[in-house]
């Protein structure tokens, strides 16, 4: 950890980014579709040091087979510490194709906010991390 | 608004996706670099039809002046309804160079979280937005 002394940002560990993952519900994915920027809000869960999410058919799961590169932040607020953090996870997203990895994947806890058929599971393995805290400045978060 | 049967996803106008975004002080952004998805948090704020935010100089505003197409989300949470809604922006970012369009910018309420010098302003122009809301399934999001 390294805090900056003007802005009081503190760079997280390898190990703290993956810990603040795993108290993450949700995080946003950034994809390249066509040379263009895409974003999509997703539920995902920590395993081991990959992230697993489930998808539809659709825009998402056709982009990653495109081009698999990702990127994927998650963020929280501790009213405790006034402190927030941001995680950015980058690696290469795998659609599970096979038996064995989506019969595993399906005991992960993975519970998608949207309900819906989400029928393929993705994993971005071999994450690299890294993140930051911070004091939050002016004003907290919306409590809403 | 149209909502599907199956999923409970309702399909927000644009006017509902400005009102949400008007009410959210976090979103990320989603930018090529490279050929390479990146993703930042960022505080911002919708003026008019157009969504601005600071930055320092960096990987960020290299990035924009590069590929300035950019994708923006942010999300929230109605505990009331028990409903989550995410709203994509997607345009054009530009960085401000004009004296009188950086003064007119330094009079938006934009706080950002984290202090430290931010001396850049960037406009999202002619935005196009799509959103959802939808009843969280399972559980919701935590509360810290």
């Amino acid at each position: 950890m390294e805090t900056s002394p003007d802005t009081g940002v503190t760079s997280l560990t390898e190990h703290e980014c993956w810990r603040l993952l795993e108290t993450a519900d949700v995080g946003r994915l950034a994809l390249v579709i066509a040379s263009e920027p895409e974003i999509f809000p997703i539920n995902f869960v920590v395993d081991g040091h990959s992230l697993v999410f489930r998808t539809a058919e659709g825009t998402k799961l056709f982009g990653i087979n495109a081009s698999p590169r990702v990127a994927l932040e998650a963020d929280g607020y501790d009213a405790g510490s006034g402190e927030a953090w941001s995680v950015i996870a980058k690696g290469m997203a795998e659609q599970l194709e096979h038996f064995p990895d989506i019969y595993a994947a399906e005991e992960l806890p993975l519970f998608p906010w949207q309900s819906g058929t989400k029928q393929w599971f993705v994993r971005i393995g071999h994450a690299t991390l890294t993140g930051v805290r911070f004091p939050v400045a002016a004003r907290g978060p919306r409590e809403d």
